[in-house]
């Protein structure tokens, strides 16, 4: 008899974690990814504002589970599930990949709401594309300012604007002032790097939603020390090349982030099984589709109830826990047990506000930390999740060297990521100064 | 009276050398890079085969003059010169920026003789971004041999052809065969890394031309013993997606990287002044245009005589000293006294062949060095060269890291950079393995 087969669809947290928890059990897996490399995303606004590299905060798929020898790894995009017939397509396979078990851990994009069109100016932060897109148009900025000499123009390129007052845009806003500041300010003659202005736009009443709303308050304040401008209730109405609309206010920018809202991956309409609002995939207590014990959901892709109303959140531990659920669930049933339901335990939230501070609920809200002890722990937690010695040592040594030196390492432009950001950084018209300075006080 | 105004094109060793020496000084400089990093051009194949990151051997160029407070740095693409009104344009820029003093150190890009439509087959190695592509396809040869079930199409994959035997060459050839034998094989499942074949393709009668020909020989002994194949006297006819063609002579292989040939960077032409033949400039002995003493060339771009026939090699110790020169040149008619001829000089010249062995010719051939001992010299040349304290550190610790645990590090595989590439790495027909074992063996 042929050994039971289990496919799962994404490298992730919660695909990894499955993958792990099914290492040197007696099924066969395969793991299918559209990249080459498991991504810590918590750590992805870092590579977006210079202070950490991609291959710092990845790791390739197939050497993290080099050990477990039943998992095949395999990089190519699944483009159909079809549960009928146990099988998924892969673009460019002619076959389809029959399963036994299948887990579903592909997550979610950033979402535009219904203005897919902002997408071009104001990218968003899920991947090492988005990162290294986002670490361009930051630093190009500062490049396009040295040139410009038009002031209202120039102001423009310096000023930030951040959408989304979550998790991801709070860490954004709170990096950039300090690095403009000190890091980049020795490196420019003409422009004053520390005139820039950093704006981080909530569309909610508070920023920081899903902790205690005492430290979305405190959070707003060590930002608005750093010298970010919050605005709450700011209901972006408006995204162009040349800034954001917030009703019939206006703010000139040609650097916005997106990092509000999320929209789930498109494999989880395939799977044929209702859906919630966001495109999430409504789970049975055990992960399942319902009615389909063959078919697991784990991560941000998954819907599964937590607190009356509330699902569980969409993040990394959750993933972690999910995937390892699942897992368990496909060995109970192989041993003719019954599955079990997925129980959350909620470790807590954590976000940093810039050098020295951050915030930290715990057990549910029960404790709280601000401040340096947050911001330790928080290094601490970060340093210990990630995968891989080299990737922990190489990271801790980064911020060693950014926070004595004040310096930001991974400046680096390249040509080709954005087409669209690949032509010369100056493109309207002026007067050389240059050239004035010929032509007016002149030798 | 406005200060003199020098304006250097480039900000490689021969244009940072150059800015270097001019700061301080009573003049104003620019330099103007089409990127914004120096890059540590000996190091970029490190990067290509997975051993480095891309931003552990660059460093932002205002970075790097942050302390040289007469010198402003600009992103800029410069298009034209034109000598007669001492004025360049920049894409993009309406206005000509005018100069007093030029220095072009515009360097080098790969050149594929009369045979443009090689590089789409054959990437070269001059950029960051060049060697992302390397990499990727690199990477990707080994991801689409793991799911190729046809044995020939298989050993295709696995197939890596090296085209040119200098430096470059020499040094990935060298690096191929123990990173696929010992730090990817624990990573596959369906393909033995270790079967890989590694074939370097050498034009001439020996590899390493510039080293006596005792170095050549033990450096063809040495890349033998790890496996390379090394073919001499083949001159390469065609390459196309499928291999390569030696005359008669086939090699399949869909990883082909090309280390032969570099062709002047086009503003020698708009110097217009003879050129010899690959393009470069030819100089007066004090580096500046023949009839021109207010434009000066440095680095790769530079043709002025050494020994007799041979001009000074397009090395990075002579663009640092020819760049040094020419501000030195610069300074003296300033002063009013007349500029001096350039003399090079000679510290030597050094390859490495994988890991322990290396080759060094110093002192014009006087001391020759082979194996570890000559290894340690590259390792403590390499890191003391290196721009910048963090890269320094960073470089030590890969490579500590690389060598203890058989390891490569950044495998990270990313879409946008190239194009053709971006698509599921899968697009030849086959039966899928997973499939067939369902069909057939069947459970």
């Amino acid at each position: 008899m042929a050994r039971t087969r289990v496919v799962i669809i994404g490298g992730g947290f919660g695909g990894l974690s499955a993958a792990r928890a099914l290492g040197g059990s007696d099924v066969e897996v395969l793991l299918i990814d559209r990249t080459n490399h498991h991504l810590f995303q918590p750590l992805l606004y870092q590579v977006a504002t210079t202070s950490l590299a991609p291959s710092e905060i990845t790791a390739p798929i197939r050497w993290v589970l080099r050990k477990q020898k039943n998992v095949t790894t395999l990089l190519g995009t699944v483009e159909t599930i079809d549960r009928r017939s146990r099988a998924i397509r892969v673009v460019g396979e002619p076959d389809p990949i029959h399963y036994d078990y299948l887990v579903v851990a592909s997550g979610t994009r950033h979402s535009y709401f219904s203005h897919p069109e902002w997408e071009k100016w104001a990218p968003g932060l899920k991947s090492i594309e988005d990162a290294r897109r986002i670490r361009k148009r930051f630093l190009l900025a500062f490049e396009r300012a040295e040139w410009e000499e038009d002031p209202v123009a120039r102001a423009a390129l310096l000023t930030f604007v951040i959408v989304g007052g979550g998790p991801t845009g709070v860490e954004l806003a709170g990096v950039l002032p300090e690095m403009c500041k000190r890091a980049f300010r020795p490196d420019f003659r003409r422009i004053d790097t520390a005139s820039v202005r950093v704006i981080l736009l909530e569309g909610g009443p508070r920023i920081l939603p899903s902790f205690p709303e005492s430290l979305s308050e405190r959070a707003t304040r060590d930002l608005e020390r750093l010298g970010v401008e919050v605005r709450l209730n700011a209901i972006v109405t408006g995204i162009d090349e040349d800034g954001v609309s917030i009703g019939a206010d206006r703010i000139r920018s040609q650097s916005v982030f997106w990092a509000a809202g999320n929209a789930a991956s498109p494999l989880g309409k395939a799977l044929a099984t209702p859906l919630e609002r966001t495109g999430r995939v409504l789970l049975d207590p055990d992960l399942s589709v319902p009615g389909d014990q063959r078919v697991f959901v784990v991560g941000d892709l998954a819907a599964v109830p937590w607190q009356g109303e509330v699902p569980v959140p969409a993040v990394a531990p959750a993933a972690n826990q999910m995937g390892a659920h699942a897992a368990k669930n496909i060995l109970r049933q192989l041993r003719g047990e019954p599955t079990l339901a997925f129980r959350y335990l909620n470790k807590g939230e954590l976000a940093t506000i810039g050098r020295h501070k951050a915030i930290a609920s715990l057990g549910g809200g029960k404790v709280k930390l601000t401040g340096t002890l947050a911001w330790v722990f928080w290094l601490f937690i970060h340093i210990m999740y990630l995968v891989g010695f080299r990737n922990r040592l190489s990271v801790m040594l980064q911020w060693a060297y950014n926070y004595l030196f004040w310096e930001r390492g991974v400046r680096l432009i390249t040509e080709t990521e954005d087409a669209s950001m690949s032509r010369h950084p100056a493109t309207t018209g002026r007067t050389g100064e240059f050239e004035r300075a010929k032509a007016g006080g002149g030798g």
